[in-house]
């Protein structure tokens, strides 16, 4: 039977990739069995067996893995905000754990004579990217990170992919767009009314615009990141020729895009309920935010997003509002 | 008195870089204090207080930051070679102390009540890159390394910039192109080859060519490379716009050409002791290579390398071989 980690098992994408799993297995590859470790976990929640622990215990994460998963999913992080107000906290949690995992990994495959190396997908984000941007982000644009995060991120995609180049793991980073519509209470992320602004009406209630109807940004769904994850797992790595840092597609549209999306699901009723109230602190970060990819190469491996914000919406409405 | 720290001070290009300081000091700030520390020291050598240490010894390396240098050379490195053939060496040596150092600043600065921000100049490579290369390779261009070495030198470009940012230390990765001609006795590197087959026909010696003469590459003088070090020390890194990682400008040559200069300085009789013999392995490595470079932002900042390699070679004989 397959072994399955999935560390940062309890956050909203490990959850939904927990489900995911329970209910279809990993890419048809027979019997699989699950582990989610996590600093906390949702009442209820996706099936699996839950260990609960901080990904900085370096003793336990070193047990973690010497069960010898074969696929290992690593979503633990500490968010962007966070991670920006706590300097220290954002680089132990995000960085030095990740390069124990590195070092662990390699003593195993060592301890095995190569036999063990594990398939091991790392969610990164598009916070490696900084501005100024081309029009559109290539496959071959530098990793320019304005963020903590975004360092961090970039700096686990390097040590993975030399990790994987050295044999001692088989892995790679996945570059997330913003995940929208998040499901759950509205959060104080920068990032957050991207997803409020379409999920608080649906529910009836009202939502705060805080940058103007303009802005353009990268989003997917959280059932296309289940996707990207579990297409990222069964993967022939060997395909990607050495970089194994991929952005994935995502939709590119603007806030006037997805509130006209809105208004074609849900109606005029649900529109009015967005208040506009320009919040110039937010205005400034998502300035700096990129706005859009060609991203060819993981086109071409097979992930796919959602192609307009109608579906998203849709998306949305069957996955957390139970219609069908 | 101004503080210098040379970490890797005992190398070719840190005793380069301190002669040229106690001749001539720094971009003529006024009296500097120059303290060197290397794993060894040449005999003779530059002037400066030497401390001889190991940079993976935390402690010492912590006494050295506390002495709160002004100006931090960072040149300390395994080199690539062997970072490739000992993996777990490479990154103990070549990140962890970068890290290290990274915390302590950030301690320092706090501690200080942020008036402590020493400039800090990382040699950073054109290992960061990895084929396939565009025909030149521009500033924009993403950090794919293929080597261990590569890979070490982005995550300390990624940490310093993102430490920077916070201001902690105002930083700056220099990535030096490969350092032609270099003095000494012949080295196993793959790359020594471009410097053997200049320095020992100059010096009457036969020397060996691996490699096909249609190879192309990146060079600059070791002279070019104290200019580049002392440069970035004084320059205004706010230019910089938080892209505080730049390639450095050189001189893009064929192996064909490097011999056609070394005949016009120093005759047949010279090129003469140039002897064939490919290398299937060093030819292998040599490919994987960049070969060209549109250095733009730091030839905009000021930054200055050969612009033939009549000069490169003309360099040589001045520096090493006592010629005017």
């Amino acid at each position: 039977m397959r072994q399955v980690l999935i560390l940062g098992g309890g956050g909203m994408v490990g959850q939904k990739l927990a489900h995911h799993l329970s209910a279809r297995g990993l890419n048809g590859d027979g019997a699989i069995d699950v582990t989610l470790f996590d600093i906390g976990f949702p009442e209820g929640g996706a099936a699996g067996r839950r260990i609960t622990g901080d990904i900085t215990d370096a003793a336990l994460l070193t047990r973690l893995l010497q069960a010898k998963p074969d696929v290992i999913f690593h979503l633990a992080s500490v968010v962007s905000g966070e991670a920006e107000q706590d300097y220290a906290k954002g680089w132990r949690t995000n960085m030095t754990p990740f390069w124990h995992m590195m070092e662990e990994l390699r003593r195993l495959s060592v301890g095995s004579g190569g036999s063990y190396r594990p398939r091991l997908v790392f969610t990164s984000s598009i916070a490696v990217f900084g501005g100024p941007y081309p029009a559109k982000i290539g496959d071959e644009f530098l990793s320019a990170p304005r963020t903590s995060y975004g360092a961090q991120k970039a700096v686990c995609e390097l040590m993975l992919s030399d990790a994987s180049r050295k044999g001692f793991v088989d892995g790679v980073s996945i570059r997330l767009p913003t995940i929208c519509v998040r499901p759950g209470a509205p959060n104080k992320a920068a990032s957050g009314f991207f997803s409020n602004i379409i999920r608080e009406p649906l529910a009836g209630k009202a939502a705060v615009l805080p940058v103007a109807d303009t802005v353009r940004h990268w989003h997917a769904s959280p059932r296309a990141a289940v996707g990207f994850l579990t297409h990222a797992a069964g993967l022939d790595l060997d395909l990607l020729d050495g970089r194994r840092a991929l952005t994935m597609p995502g939709l590119s549209c603007t806030v006037a895009e997805q509130i006209e999306a809105l208004r074609r699901v849900a109606g005029e009723a649900a529109v009015r309920l967005i208040r506009h109230e320009p919040d110039p602190a937010i205005m400034a970060i998502v300035d700096g935010w990129p706005r859009d990819f060609d991203p060819q190469r993981a086109l071409e491996l097979g992930f796919r997003a959602e192609a307009s914000f109608d579906e998203i919406v849709r998306i949305h409405i069957e996955d957390e509002l139970g219609a069908v």
